[in-house]
């Protein structure tokens, strides 16, 4: 999407198609930091760190890694077991993120039996790129089927304002182009519906505070920055029309693995017959496991001080802390999916209509 | 209650009987900074600014504020139009402050009708002093009736670990001593209950990880603080047995006005079966508007830099942001009030068969 009128995307190889970029996304909204991923360390570190997030990013970011590791492993009298331990060693960086192993293993069986090392290379390079642009095109079409939804309440509030709510980032930087929850709100913005949007801070990481917003404000789509605490009141208050978010899994009866704190918004919807979608490709589906990070992340908050970032500790030294990174919110609470396949509800039935190659698998 | 094994509160008269001493709540947890209040403007800058916060101890502040007034009228030619004066300004200084005017007023009236400067300053001291220890008293009735639900729950548990969550701060450093919401956990802890407290953070000015926090720390009352988002994930993993909050207001049918982010969890302890206790002395119930507060307050987080307490901006630059300082949550999502009285259900009837002297009032 752009940036300063731009276009931009959060990972891309660069001119001598050697070297694989990605924008530092801890860094931002108050620095623009492009870091190199030159080896499988670097790739893993941009995992683990969260250079890099979202479950998209994280595939396509697996897929350039296994590109990453093919370059490494050329002219090594190992190359075939440094290629494969490197390959392994990146799909064990992050525990729940799926679409890492999946990155890595598409990648993986592309390169194939492929013995040489530049016909390695190209097989991965060719494979990550196919990557990023299914994903971009998945997106893209989120976005077709999920501006209908918004086109329907504008037609309802006779052209007036929609307010759409959201939580965490799930745009384009967690994504390559469009978002998944905010590919909506981008076709929206382009086919001109007057829309603003409530961006959730999302403690611990602020996510929303620091990236939706960063990506909201440098395409030109309206929105304010609201604490975690703030979106029930709005609702209560008929200030959101929609809210939408993103999803790190969803099970096949329709649950919803999201960062910390979508559950409470889903009630709040729930309570205030808000609709409550959740954008999502299709390889989203699949089982949850959640995640504890570490509790500095409660404890310290990063921002800008005089023109310096960084990290102040906001509780008592003494104090413990929790840091839970994911809820899983019931399918009962969700109105629907918007999929690159179109809307449907949060049932299993429904899922396995729009998508039957999942109804095998559970 | 025990900072460092000596007792202390959040207001005093200090020895030489003339000087008003707080804590600066806005430095914890990191420095203890006690400010004198000499001045009315002293005053009104403590209760805007947060240096003193809390419904109880804003309006004990508040008849202090009158024997401060008092004594700087002292002396002058038009000291009865100058006190007069500088009370309203005390009754001015915040909009949903209901115990701000109630302690200017009450205060007010135990001065009447003294036209001499000493009587006056006297009258206001005694008034301010007795206000303060009834509130004290409140809270600890507060507690005894509050740690029967504790010790009930610890029965059923059969000596387990019992899971209290609380939201923002209705502690001691809120009120005088005990607290509201942590009465209940000061008598458990007395009785030597096994308790754990999940302390909410509370953006956007993070009373729970500063300040409940730091009173709990500081007497010895285990407890780990969370992201306002974490709660309900903790919830639906029966991880909490119980919550209790304070409220700023109580409406006669039970509606409950406190820190935004409340109602989230009582949502949450809805869905989840937890019961969902509110903590308030009798004079918490009356009508609710709601505060907008500086949006700065969201953009900005106070913290802890190399041993220098810094604020840093955690948004971009250009995005706007809302603050909503409080939510209301609805009776029906209400277990119960936990009063000086006892407790009772959230309904108007029950309200008024504890409390027969609110009944007629509306």
């Amino acid at each position: 999407m752009k940036v300063d009128g731009k276009d931009m995307r959060p990972i891309w190889l660069k001119e001598d198609g050697q070297t694989v970029q990605v924008i530092d996304q801890r860094r931002l909204p108050h620095e623009f930091v492009v870091l190199d991923l030159t080896t499988v360390d670097d790739v893993i570190m941009a995992i683990q760190e969260m250079v890099v997030r979202g479950a998209p990013l994280i595939g396509v970011t697996a897929a350039y890694g296994v590109f990453v590791a093919a370059l490494n492993a050329n002219g090594r009298p190992d190359h075939t077991a440094f290629f494969l331990e490197e390959c392994g060693r990146i799909k064990a960086a992050r525990p729940t993120a799926i679409n890492l192993i999946w990155g890595v293993e598409r990648a993986m069986a592309a390169v194939g039996e492929t013995s040489t090392g530049t016909s390695r290379i190209e097989a991965a390079r060719n494979e990550a790129g196919c990557i990023a642009e299914e994903e971009a095109e998945n997106c893209r079409l989120i976005g077709e089927h999920g501006v209908a939804i918004v086109e329907d309440i504008s037609r309802k509030k006779n052209g007036a304002t929609i307010n759409i709510l959201t939580h965490c980032n799930a745009g384009w930087l967690a994504c390559i182009e469009y978002g998944t929850a905010t590919a909506p709100m981008y076709a929206a913005f382009e086919r001109g519906l007057d829309i603003h949007v409530w961006v959730d801070e999302t403690r611990p990481l602020n996510q929303g505070a620091r990236l939706t917003a960063w990506e909201l404000g440098k395409h030109g789509i309206d929105h304010t920055i609201i604490t975690d605490n703030a979106g029930g009141h709005l609702m209560q208050h008929n200030m959101v029309d929609l809210v939408i978010v993103g999803t790190d899994r969803t099970t096949h009866t329709g649950d919803v693995a999201n960062k910390i704190g979508t559950y409470l918004k889903a009630l709040a919807a729930h309570d205030n017959q808000v609709p409550f979608y959740v954008a999502l490709p299709k390889n989203g589906v699949t089982d949850i496991p959640i995640e504890e990070r570490d509790p500095d992340e409660v404890r310290y908050v990063q921002g800008l001080d005089q023109d310096v970032v960084k990290k102040v500790m906001i509780s008592p030294e003494a104090s413990r802390a929790a840091n839970y990174a994911f809820d899983v919110t019931p399918a009962r609470l969700v109105t629907g999916f918007i999929t690159e396949r179109g809307v449907c509800k949060a049932s299993e039935e429904a899922i396995h209509t729009l998508f039957p190659e999942k109804a095998g698998f559970r």
